[in-house]
C-alpha cells in the first residue's frame, strides 16, 4: 500500500493547493508564521520523499531525526494497519498486549536493570518525567544540564535545554543549573586533547556539585551524545566520571537518548557504547521512528522501588498508546531482522565517516567531522586556523546567509540537509544504503564549495 | 478489520500471560506499582469492552473521557489504514493535505476567530503552548487558574492544574495564582442560587485580577464545563463575565476543552452553550477520540498576529503528525455524518438527565445531578441535608471504601464507572445508543444502593 518513489507523478496545482490550506490554518513551530513558505510535501519512501512538483530529496536529516527506519517501512505500516482493525486505542490504567510487548522489547534493549518502561507520546514528558521521579527519589530541588543541549520544549524540558530555544520560554526558579559538557574542537576549558578536555570537563562538575550542594542535587541530565547542539561523542571516561559523581552524592543520572537512541550511534543506545549505565533514561523518536507519537523513560530498578507503594504522581492519557505501542514493537523487530542498526554502524565506519573526512581535508570551511553510525556533524568555520564558526552562535537572518547559501545548494541538487547555526548534521536513516550514502555525500561535497566561497 | 463483540471468545490463559508481562515491564501512571492489578482488556468496540476472561463491560468512562467516537470506528479505523499505507509520519514545517485538512475542519468548527492550529500531542502540551503564547504575546508573568481544576501533568500543566495531583510537582514560583470558580452545590461564597454564585464568583475574581495586580497577569485558563473535578457546569453569565474581566485587562482568555470539546456536552464546543469566544482553546481527547495521540491550540487572528513575523518559540517533533491529522479528519467527518454530537445532546436531554435526576430522587447517597450532553456527574453525599461528601476530599484508600463499593458494584454487573473521590461521572461515547444509555443507567441504579448502605 506504500507509494513507490517512482510511481509518483508531479502534480503542481495539488500542490498549490495543500500549501494554500496549509497558510490558512496551520500554525507552524518555531517560525515566524508570514516569513516562511513550507514545502507541501506529497509523499515519502525509505530514506526520499518528494513535493508535487516533481522534485525528489534524499533526506539526510530523518525528518527532525527520528525516521531511523526510514518512510513507510512496510512492515511498521502492516502492522499499524492491523492493529489499528483490533484496538487502536485503550486507557494506561489497563493490561494490553502490545504495551506489554513493546515495554519487554524496550527493556531487553536498555542497559543493566532499566527494565520498567513508562511511556509517554514523546521526548519533552519523557524527560518531564524523568525529572519528576528523580526529584521525588532524592527528595531534593535542583536539576544540572548541559549548556549545548536539547532537552524539548514543555515547560521542565525547556529549562533544562541549552540553546536559545530555551530564552524565551525560561524561568529561572526552574532548579535548573547548567554546566559545560566536553567539547575539545571549543573547549571551554582550554585543553589541548581529549584526555585533558574529558578531566577537566569533569573537574568543573565536581566543582559545581560541590557549590551547588550535593544534597540539593536531584539529577544530572545529558545527552549521551548530543544531538541537535552539535553531535558531540564524549570523550573516553567522561560519561564513567560523571556516573562515578552521582554515585558519591546520591544524584540520579538521567541519560537523554530520545535522538541518541535506537540504532542512531550504530548501537541499540548510545550509552553502549562506553558501558555505562544511567538510574534513568528517555527514548522517543527512534523506537517507533515517529510513525504514531511515543517516547517513554527506562526505570531503574532502585528507582522503581521508589513507587512500588507509594503512587506514582504523573500521568497522561496517551500513556502506552496501543497503536503506537504496535509500531514500536514492529519496528524494533525489523531492526533486529533487517539488522538495521548493524547498517547504521558499518556504513558510519566503512563509508560516511571516511567520505566526511576525506571531505574535510578538501574545503575550507570544514572545521571539524565528528560523529559515528548515522550521527555525524561537520563543524563549517570562516577559518580553520581560527575556528571561527561559519556564522555566529544563534545568527540573525542577515548572519545566517552562508549556511542559508549552503541549504540551498544540497536541496537544488536533491539533498534536504540537516542545518544547524554553523554546522551540517549527516543524520539519514539507519536503513540508508551505501549507494544512498554515496549519492548525498557527493552533493554535500558539492554544495559545501558554496561554504567555502564564505571563508576567509 | 475490527473484531465484532460477538466473535470474541474468552482465553484466560492469554489474559494471565497478558497481565504477567504487563506486571514485568510497565509503570503505569499515577500508581503504587505493587498496589495495582491491571485488568487485561482483550478489545473494544462501540461503548463496550472486554476482558479474556468473557466479561464484557459498559464504557461510562469512554476511557479517559476520550472515545466520544466509541471503539474502533469503522471508518476512522479505515481512515488510519490508509493513512499509514501513504504516509505514516512527516516532520512539522511542511506542508502535508492531512494536516492543513485536520486544521481547516477544527477551525471551521472552533469559536470566533481562532482560525489558526497548532497541533501538539495531547492536552498537556496545548495548555504548554497556550500559556507560552499568552505570556509572550501579553509580555506579562503570571496565570490564574482554578482550583477544581485539571489541565495535564508536564511542569507547566501541573502547576495550573487545582487538584491533588499537582502537589508532589507543584513549583510554588511557577507565576499560578488559583482563585475558585462557581460550584452552586458547595459554594466556596456562600451563596443560595446559580445567578448570586456567578456574581460572588466574578465579583472574587475581579478582587483577586486587582490585588495580583492586572499589568501582571498573561492569562486566565478555564475548563469551559470542569470536568475530572466534577462536571462543574458555570452558570449563566460567568464566563461572559470572565471574557469581559479578561478584555477589561488585556488579559488572554484561554478556554481548557480538552475534556468539554468535540461532542461531550452536545456540542461541538462547549463554548458554544454560551457563545463565548475564547483568545486561544486547547483541545485533544475528543478531536479524533485518541485513536492516535492528538492535541492542539486553536488561535485568535490576533495573537496569531503577535508570530508573525516574530517567531514563535516552540514545538515538538510530531506536531502535526500525518497519522494522527487523518485520523482527526475522518473522527470529523464521521461525527458531521451521522449526528453524533445531535446524539450526545439529545440522549443528554431526553435520556441520561431526566433518568438520573430520577435516580436522584429516590437515592440517600446522590446529593446532586449536573451535567450535559454525555457529560454528567453525581456528587455523592453521606447526607442530603449536610451536603457531607460520600468520602473526603482526596481519600485515602480506606477513606475511600464507599466509592469502591460502588464502583465494584457496577463492574460485577458489567457497568465500567468513572470514579474520582465522593464522585461517578456519566461520561460515555456520544455515540451510546438510548438501549445501551438505559442498560447503564440500571447498573448504575442499582449499585448506587451499595452507596446509599454508607449514607447517615
Amino acid at each position: 500500500m506504500t507509494t513507490p518513489r517512482a510511481d509518483h507523478q508531479p502534480d503542481p496545482a495539488k500542490g498549490a493547493a495543500v500549501k494554500a490550506a496549509d497558510r490558512a490554518h496551520v500554525f507552524h513551530s518555531w517560525s515566524a508564521q508570514e516569513l516562511i513558505e513550507p514545502l507541501a510535501v506529497a509523499g515519502a519512501q525509505g530514506s526520499y520523499f518528494w513535493d508535487y512538483d516533481g522534485n525528489t530529496y534524499l533526506d539526510f536529516s530523518s525528518g527532525l531525526v527520528n525516521a531511523n527506519i526510514g518512510y513507510q517501512h512496510p512492515k511498521v505500516v502492516a502492522a499499524i494497519q492491523e492493529q489499528a482493525g483490533r484496538m487502536t486505542t485503550f486507557a494506561p490504567a489497563y493490561a494490553i498486549d502490545v504495551r506489554a510487548e513493546a515495554a519487554r522489547l524496550v527493556a531487553e534493549r536498555t542497559p543493566g536493570d532499566l527494565d520498567k518502561i513508562f511511556f509517554t507520546n514523546g521526548g519533552a514528558e519523557a524527560v518531564e518525567n524523568a525529572v519528576r521521579m528523580a526529584r521525588l527519589h532524592t527528595g531534593r530541588p535542583k536539576v544540572l544540564s548541559a549548556y549545548r543541549s536539547y532537552h524539548g520544549a514543555t515547560s521542565g524540558a525547556i529549562n533544562l535545554t541549552g540553546d536559545p530555544r530555551r530564552w524565551p520560554s525560561d524561568t529561572a526558579s526552574a532548579g535548573v543549573v547548567h554546566f559545560w559538557g566536553p567539547y575539545p574542537y571549543r573547549s571551554p576549558f582550554h585543553s589541548d586533547s581529549p584526555e585533558q578536555e574529558c578531566e577537566r570537563a569533569l573537574s568543573h562538575l565536581a566543582d559545581l556539585i560541590a557549590f551547588e550542594g550535593p544534597q540539593s542535587i536531584a539529577a544530572i541530565i545529558l545527552e549521551t551524545v548530543v544531538g541537535t547542539a552539535g553531535v558531540l561523542v564524549p570523550p573516553e571516561g567522561y560519561l564513567a566520571g560523571v556516573r562515578a559523581l552521582c554515585d558519591r552524592y546520591g544524584i540520579v543520572f538521567v541519560l537523554d537518548e530520545v535522538m541518541a537512541g535506537f540504532g542512531r550511534t550504530g548501537r541499540w543506545f548510545a550509552a553502549d557504547h562506553w558501558d555505562v549505565v544511567p538510574d534513568l533514561m528517555t527514548f522517543a523518536k527512534g523506537v517507533n521512528s515517529g510513525y504514531v507519537p511515543l517516547g517513554g523513560v527506562a526505570i531503574s530498578a532502585e528507582i522503581a522501588a521508589t513507587f512500588a507503594t507509594r503512587p506514582y504522581p504523573g500521568g497522561l492519557t496517551y500513556s502506552g498508546h496501543p497503536l503506537a505501542c504496535a509500531s514500536a514493537v514492529a519496528t524494533i523487530n525489523a531492526m533486529r531482522e533487517e539488522r538495521i542498526v548493524e547498517n547504521a554502524a558499518d556504513l558510519g565506519e566503512r563509508v560516511i565517516g571516511p567520505a566526511l573526512r576525506e571531505i574535510a581535508d578538501r574545503h575550507p570551511s570544514v572545521g571539524e567531522v565528528r560523529g559515528m553510525g548515522v550521527f555525524w556533524a561537520l563543524d563549517l568555520v570562516r577559518s580553520k586556523e581560527t575556528r571561527e564558526p561559519l556564522v555566529p552562535y544563534n545568527p540573525s537572518a542577515a548572519d545566517n546567509a552562508p549556511m542559508g547559501a549552503f541549504a540551498a545548494a544540497c536541496k537544488k541538487n536533491g539533498l534536504w540537509p540537516f542545518v544547524n547555526m554553523n554546522r551540517t548534521h549527516v543524520v539519514p536513516p539507519c536503513t540508508i544504503t551505501e549507494a544512498e550514502a554515496k549519492e548525498g555525500l557527493a552533493i554535500l561535497d558539492e554544495a559545501l564549495t558554496t561554504a567555502d566561497g564564505f571563508t576567509v
